[in-house]
């Protein structure tokens, strides 16, 4: 696929990789993005080199309205894909013009909307409760409407298999409506997830033959068939994909962006993103679940840990001979591992590379990078995971090459001797959490005590007053964020607790991570990776 | 499908549900079946109504020999399903008879036999190094030799798919080396997984048409699409499709029985359960994941408990006219519910439709469902979620009817007079925690401390020791899944923490919620909820 630039995205326009994570993902119960987290995800959906990202429903949620307003000013720099904004036709009986909804769309300041429309006669008069002529009306208003306004347009057309199988002339007119108004492409929705792949892909045919409009289609996976849908749909006819990393979304879920990827760059041979992007996947979908707060899949297609893991015994020897005899495809090409052990930055070219962009020279340093490779590997084999926490991951290449060097290692600005926490639950109701540190800071000991309204806030508070009279920067940073992820039989063990804690200076934002069986411990391992880090830049 | 009494099964021979969940299932990581597990998940299957339970590889797996013994000696009888023995062929050039592993089949007492065999040639000359010729021999010696013992049997031809694409000839010999043997079956195995449901019916249908044997199919799901290519498979022609439970298997594990037999019954109209089976797919679908020791995934096909979850707000008033119209099946067909997911905008409407479903009238209460949905408002907007945690909701609920109604609430079965945890960082490095609860508890007040290894896990088994001499049924009560989430910036607040409990009895798990900027506070009420809507199903 050639990498032109038409209207609308930089990445080509014979193929439309479209994300919705941020709007049909964000249905799964369970996910609550914050504005920050939402900018966080299409970065990393950017990365990969998806080509429409749909950022929400502006005007109907505010935090969707904030973060179009946040990217439009600077805060969002794409370099492969393009915003979408998502929202309905105006209201039966309004002018598209006049209507708060649509212009909340203009006003997203995104150069492409994708409306959302009703296409199943049942829905439209029981559910809309307007005749199917003013369905259309509303339909193709509205897009003609936007593209009046320079904006491309797309139509997700709503329940659309089991309408067209109902009353087929009225979803086709629903369509029919969009293309008049000048929407680029109509997107099929099995807003149910109700079908199968064969009857889909005749379904599909049949409406490309029979509307000559270009086709999307949006899968959900009530069936467990939408990656499977999305693809049969992509051989029917259809150049444009709707996903969402993970598959996350409401009920059983959405097609998954990393499944359907893997399956048109591998199978169907689709070149359908920007060169090495397909080496990605995994790390992206694993950084994409830990900002869900989500843990990953083990047994996820493609980019789980186990996606290429074999157990011994039957095979062992053969796949040595010849992996591919076992393996459907190279786990290389999604970025993947053959090994049961995972680790997303544990090979010695990527984590090279990572040390380059983190400052750490490893380039001209092979024992330094061949110890940091097995650090991380033994690390994350115990639930440690560096691809969120740049800032740990800094202090052990760091601490690996002075060791592998005999130079000395990074000197902390403290060492602590003792921390106790304690929390009361009162008779009278009230808790309290109070915490007493013992550090050695400027060669003195001090110990100080304070209160907090957790744990871990007591702790950070008692440790601040322990060391602020030393360490006048302490002042600056500031816990701005703290995540929490509980690993369940991590590794045959208990449970172990990974916190992630990011902390700023007003200037810059970085995150260190901790993993402890205990939540206390593993978020003092973080405080401490945190104010080491920054130690390091005063 | 009418329920006759052919040869093998005592469900009826047109079509056969095949379950491989003891032998492919538990390949998993972190699978590990005892005996006694093996037998209660044939008697779970048994109970649904499958044709065929493959019990292991008898001869191989020690464990596997035990079953086939206990199984035949009255331990496991079976109403609908038959047991199959795994194994594979005989060694080259030795005689069936002779080859202790055919023996061993033998000597397990199955009635049915599946021979799993290579079909790729590269397989067959790389790993088992003979020629095709012996290959075949191999296949058609072993299948007759246990036809002529009264065996039926039933050919797993491996990597059929990457042998067929690549040396079509070969593949097809083996199939008929079967075939001359007496083999009832030919299952096309897409062992890597690497297929697409479009080019794996093809094939199908390719296949039936040359060999014009009796074909199976058996897939994994490496390309997400395990369960789409098993349906594909049988609308091409075959009559046979192995799954397991819950998709459990290796890599990206095998087609999920629940989905392939929802999709067989509910989508191609196929009666391939005895009457009632269907309904009780969702059952035994948890059950058996409680077997296993795997979580449940809210989000699966059919089982899932998110399966037929709507978030309000939008569609509830609709859905309360006709759920058909949003449910891509009614829910009840596969025995599972639809739920109405609370959210911040939660409604009248879609209050009172949660209430029915939690089995708390609203719908003539309009004072209680008033003060439910305001107490629901405020308690959301302070970093409450209830669209997780029903049992949490349910408690609300009653709670509010109470009051309205001016009836006395539910009675606590104990309650709290205070806790004390201790979290000590000593300065040998030891991390420690320890916990002291103060309750009563049938009149008498009781204290108890006890370690653990973080405070929640502390108070938690502190607060059991206390309660357990008063409340036996506490003993059948874990804490199934812990989840926490941080919300920061909150309404503008300080960060709050959100914790979900979910806690399990064995038979019922249940979701709770408690919220406080104290991450120890936070658990503790969803532990108190958890233990109370247990109390009121004791």
């Amino acid at each position: 696929m050639t990498r032109t630039e038409p209207a609308g995205t930089p990445l080509g326009d014979q193929f439309h990789l479209y994300d919705t994570t941020l709007r049909d993902g964000a249905q799964r119960e369970g996910i609550t993005y914050s504005v920050a987290d939402k900018i966080a995800v299409a970065g990393l959906l950017d990365e990969l080199g998806v080509g429409f990202i749909e950022g929400g429903w502006p005007g109907a949620m505010p935090k969707d309205t904030e973060f179009f307003a946040r990217a439009a000013a600077g805060d969002l720099v794409l370099k492969h894909a393009v915003l979408v904004a998502f929202g309905s036709t105006r209201k039966a009986g309004v002018r598209a013009a006049e209507d708060p909804q649509v212009r909340a769309l203009l006003d997203s300041r995104a150069p492409v909307v994708t409306l959302v429309a009703k296409s199943d006669v049942r829905h439209i008069e029981r559910a809309l409760r307007v005749d199917v002529a003013e369905a259309c009306a509303m339909v193709e208003d509205t897009v003609s409407f936007l593209v009046g306004e320079g904006r491309r347009v797309f139509l997700d057309a709503e329940h659309f298999f089991d309408g067209y199988a109902h009353d087929p002339d009225t979803a086709l007119r629903v369509l029919d409506a969009a293309g008049r108004g000048g929407a680029d492409v109509v997107v099929l929705c099995d807003t149910n997830g109700g079908q199968l792949p064969l009857g889909l892909a005749e379904t599909v045919r049949e409406v490309a033959g029979r509307t000559g409009l270009r086709l999307g289609i949006h899968c959900q996976d009530d069936t467990s068939c939408a990656v499977a849908n999305s693809i049969a749909a992509v051989q029917a006819g259809a150049t444009h994909v709707q996903c969402t990393a993970n598959g996350y979304g409401e009920r059983a879920g959405n097609a998954d962006l990393f499944a359907v990827t893997g399956n048109l760059v591998t199978k169907l041979g689709m070149d359908v993103l920007p060169t090495g992007g397909a080496a990605e996947l995994t790390r992206v979908s694993h950084a994409l679940a830990e900002i869900a707060n989500i843990a990953p899949d083990t047994h996820q297609a493609y980019v789980g840990a186990s996606a290429f893991a074999h157990k011994a015994g039957l095979h062992a020897s053969a796949i040595k001979v010849d992996p591919l005899l076992y393996n459907h495809i190279d786990p290389a090409l999604v970025g993947n591992d053959m090994r049961v052990l995972v680790t997303e930055m544990a090979g010695k070219a990527s984590l090279e590379l990572k040390g380059r962009e983190l400052g750490v020279d490893l380039a001209g340093r092979p024992e330094a990078l061949g110890s940091a490779v097995a650090k991380v590997k033994t690390l994350e084999a115990s639930g440690w995971s560096f691809e969120a926490a740049d800032a740990s991951l800094e202090l052990l290449l760091r601490r690996e090459v002075a060791g592998a060097e005999g130079t000395s290692p990074d000197e902390p600005p403290f060492t602590l001797e003792s921390y106790r926490v304690v929390l009361d639950h009162r008779a009278d109701g009230e808790v309290i959490a109070e915490a007493t540190v013992k550090v050695h800071v400027d060669g003195e000991r001090v110990i100080a005590t304070a209160e907090g309204n957790g744990p871990v806030n007591a702790l950070d508070a008692a440790l601040r007053k322990a060391l602020l009279p030393h360490l006048s920067w302490l002042d600056s940073v500031e816990l701005a964020d703290y995540k929490v992820r509980i690993l369940s039989n991590h590794a045959g063990t208990d449970a172990v607790t990974r916190v992630l804690i990011e902390s700023s200076d007003g200037e810059r934002e970085w995150t260190t991570v901790g993993v402890h069986e205990n939540i206390v411990e593993a978020s003092w391992l973080a405080l401490c990776d945190a104010l080491l880090h920054k130690s390091l830049r005063v």
